[in-house]
C-alpha cells in the first residue's frame, strides 16, 4: 500500500510538499499539484484520514449510480439518497447508467475526477473487478460483491411472504415474474424462497424472467399478454415490481378476468404508485426510505474511516391492498 | 460591469495573474488564488467568453433544481436533463428542494461554489429578486421571471385541449383541480383556458385549488372525495396532473361511479403511469424528453454565449385513452 513517501519520491517533491496538496495549504505551482495528484492516482495512494478528511472538505459530493430514474423505486431512492445527504451536508451527483457498461463505467471515471467523497452503485453492469479497483467509499445497492458494504432488504423474505399469501388466499397455479437470473442480484432470492415455498406446497409454478431491470412497457406487455392467453388457468402472479403488477391487472381487465377474484397479484417494493392505481396493489414493501439513508451513514462512516459491516439487511413487510 | 482590471486592482495584483487564475495555470499561490475568487465574487465579475469556456473545462456540472423526485413529472425531466447533459459532457448535480425556501437558497448558493456552469429550476420558491441576482446560465422550467430563458409547454393549449374534450364527451358540470393559482406559475394557463371554454359553452364548473405541487397522498384523497360525495352531480373532471386522475378514478370506483360512463376524467402530463393504470387515463401529454433536452441545450448556448430568446414553448398534445 503506497505511502505519503512512495508518493513524495515518484513525483519528485518533498514529503511537505504532498502534504500541502492534500491539505490544499501553502505555495504550490498548478503544475506541482497536477504532478502529485497523478502521482496519486498512478500509485493508488489513499489519504490517511485527517488528510482525507481535509481533501473532503473539498467536495462533500457523493456519486449516486442508478439504472434509470424512470422507474419509480430509483426515483424514490434517489429522492431519499438526496435528502439525507443534504441533511448531512452533501451533494448528490447523480447518474443514470441506462444499464449500458460504457456508461457506467465513465460515470465512475468522471466521480473520480470530481473527486466525489464516495459512490452508492445501484447499477451493476460492470465485472466484478472494476468495483474491486475502487479505492473508494463505496455502498452496493442490492448486490453482494466481495467486501463490499451492501445495502438490501431482505429478498428472501419477500420471495416466502409473497408465495405464501397466495397459497394462503387459494391460488393453485402460479406465475412469478422476475428479472434477469443471470445476473447476480440479491432480489434473485426472491425467486429461490418463492420457488422453495410453492414446491414444498405442491403448487404448479412458472418463472417468468424479464430481461430488463428499467421501465419498458411494451416489453411488460408482450409478456403478460402471452402469460395470461396461453395459461388462462393461472390464479395468481407474483411480480418482482409493482410497475409490473400493475401492468398485469391491466391485461387481466383488458382480457376480462377479475382481479383479485379470478387472479391474485402480488407486486414489489411499494412505490407510491402501488396505493394510487386502483385496485391498490398488495405488495412486498421495501423501506426504501430507510435504504437510502443507511446508503448515505455508510459511505459517511467510511469517510471518517469507522468501522462497518459489510451486511446491511433492511426488514420487508407484506402490505395487503386489494389485489389479493 | 467590472472588468479584468477592476479585479486585479482590488486584490492588489496584476492582471496576468487574475487571468493565470481564471485558467488555472502558472504559478498562483493558493492564498492568491482565494484571493482573487473572492474579489471577483464581491465585484460580480463575469469572466469573458474565452476565460469562461476554460474556467468551465474545471466543471462541467450543469445543476438542477426540482421539488422531488416523488413526482414522476419531475423524476422523468430529471431523467431526460441527465441524459442530455451526459450527452454534451455535462454531469448533474440534483437538488430537492421539497419547495422549501431554505432548501432552495441553500443548493443555489452551493451551486455557485462548486462553480456549476449552469442552472436549470424547476423549482420556484424564491422571491424573484433571488433569481434576478444570480449571475448565470440560468433556465427556468414553466416560470416567466423578467428575462430569464424558460422551457415550458403550451398550457393554454393545453387547457383549451382538455375542456373542449369534456365539453363535447358531454359533460355539463366539470370539476378542475389546479394548483395553487396564487403561485405565478405558467400552469395558471391552464386554468385560465379551461375557464374560459366553459364559461364560452355555458358549462357549470368548479376550480378547485390544492396546496401543493409535490405528492401529497392524503392531501389529494380528501380533497378528491370530499367533491365527489357533495357534487355528486359532477360529470367531468380536469386534473393538474395524471397522479391526481389516477387518484380520481380510484375514488370514483369506491364511491360506485363509473369511469368514463358516469365521469370523464383528464389528467396533465402524460407520465409514464398515465398509461400502465387502468383504466389508462386520458391526458394532456407535456414532450418532457424534449424540454429536458432543450434546457440543456440553453445552458450550454448562455456558456457560449449564444444569443437565445426567453420564451421556449414546445406543443402539447391530447392523448385519448380510457378515461373519457
Amino acid at each position: 500500500m503506497a505511502t505519503i513517501n512512495d508518493v513524495a519520491e515518484r513525483a519528485g517533491v518533498s514529503v511537505t510538499t504532498v502534504s500541502r496538496v492534500l491539505n490544499n495549504r501553502g505555495y504550490i505551482s498548478e503544475k506541482t499539484r497536477q504532478k502529485v495528484y497523478r502521482t496519486m492516482e498512478e500509485l493508488n495512494y489513499q489519504p490517511n484520514e485527517i488528510a482525507r478528511s481535509l481533501l473532503r472538505k473539498q467536495s462533500n459530493i457523493i456519486g449516486l449510480i442508478i439504472p434509470s430514474l424512470s422507474h419509480p423505486f430509483f426515483a424514490e431512492f434517489a429522492n431519499s439518497v438526496e435528502f439525507h445527504a443534504y441533511q448531512s451536508g452533501y451533494k448528490l451527483l447523480l447518474c443514470n447508467s441506462q444499464l449500458e457498461q460504457a456508461k457506467e463505467r465513465d460515470y465512475i471515471e468522471m466521480m473520480k475526477r470530481n473527486r466525489v467523497d464516495g459512490i452508492i452503485m445501484g447499477s451493476h453492469t460492470l465485472e466484478v473487478e472494476e468495483y474491486r479497483n475502487l479505492n473508494y467509499p463505496i455502498v452496493t445497492l442490492d448486490r453482494q460483491i466481495d467486501d463490499i458494504p451492501f445495502v438490501a432488504s431482505d429478498n428472501e423474505r419477500g420471495g416466502e411472504l409473497a408465495a405464501q399469501l397466495l397459497i394462503d388466499k387459494g391460488c393453485r397455479k402460479i406465475a412469478h415474474i422476475c428479472g434477469n437470473l443471470q445476473l447476480n442480484m440479491l432480489a434473485n432470492r426472491r425467486t429461490t424462497a418463492f420457488e422453495r415455498i410453492v414446491r414444498k406446497n405442491g403448487i404448479e409454478f412458472m418463472t417468468i424472467q424479464t430481461d430488463m431491470n428499467v421501465f419498458d412497457q411494451e416489453e411488460y406487455e408482450r409478456i403478460i399478454t402471452t402469460l395470461l392467453t396461453e395459461h388462462s388457468d393461472i390464479d395468481g402472479v407474483f411480480a418482482t415490481s409493482d410497475i409490473i403488477a400493475a401492468f398485469v391487472v391491466k391485461w387481466c381487465r383488458k382480457l376480462g378476468k377479475e382481479v383479485p377474484g379470478q387472479i391474485r397479484v402480488v407486486g414489489y417494493d411499494d412505490v407510491n404508485a402501488a396505493s394510487w392505481v386502483s385496485p391498490s396493489i398488495t405488495t412486498i414493501k421495501q423501506p426504501i426510505r430507510d435504504m437510502g439513508r443507511l446508503a448515505v451513514e455508510l459511505i459517511s462512516k467510511q469517510m471518517n474511516g469507522e468501522p462497518i459491516g459489510k451486511v446491511h439487511l433492511l426488514p420487508v413487510e407484506l402490505v395487503e391492498r386489494e389485489t389479493t
